[in-house]
């Protein structure tokens, strides 16, 4: 079970070049980088595993999944230099991106 | 970081009763006896967080994180027994799930 106070950050990204592994790659590096932050306990770099259902949204290119000891480490990420960096250099790669946010009940 | 073969399985859940929060417990509850099916490495169970931006869907009701060790255990999980229960009770309270299911790059 993971800790009570945990904070979920869920981020899907769709590429602007969805055939592009240049562009795919480029992104999985930034993020690479992006995950120095200090403030984040634990990251995951994925893509669609190959389920498929009808329920199952299996569109984007990348998911990036971060957890952070509480809100405010999240919120820190949020302003760090290293993530402004991220977007500023791989922003051009992606056409849309959902996050979901999300704390235990 | 998490293990290289990780199977991440996360799933949202719309109400069909969005302000009743008898429903929402309800499936909480569903969801903390489904998370004793053994092949499931780990779970959480959350709401949105109070986080606001253009990107962030915070319109879900409870988020369903799943980790498996691979796919054999989330395929596993799919037929098991305490998931079709789960199913059978509780899908009258959701009228929205999306699931996103992601493996390591």
């Amino acid at each position: 079970m993971f800790e009570k106070d945990i904070f979920i950050h869920h981020v899907y990204f769709w590429l602007k070049n969805p055939l592009s592994i240049e562009d795919r790659d480029s992104l999985v590096e930034g993020l690479k980088k992006l995950s120095s932050v200090t403030t984040i306990k634990n990251f995951h770099i994925g893509t669609p595993a190959t389920t498929s259902r009808e329920v199952i949204d299996n569109s984007y290119a990348i998911s990036w999944l971060l957890l952070f000891n509480n809100k405010d480490d999240q919120d820190s990420y949020q302003i760090d230099p290293v993530h402004l960096k991220f977007v500023e250099d791989c922003k051009h790669l992606w056409n849309k991106v959902v996050v979901y946010d999300t704390i235990g009940i």
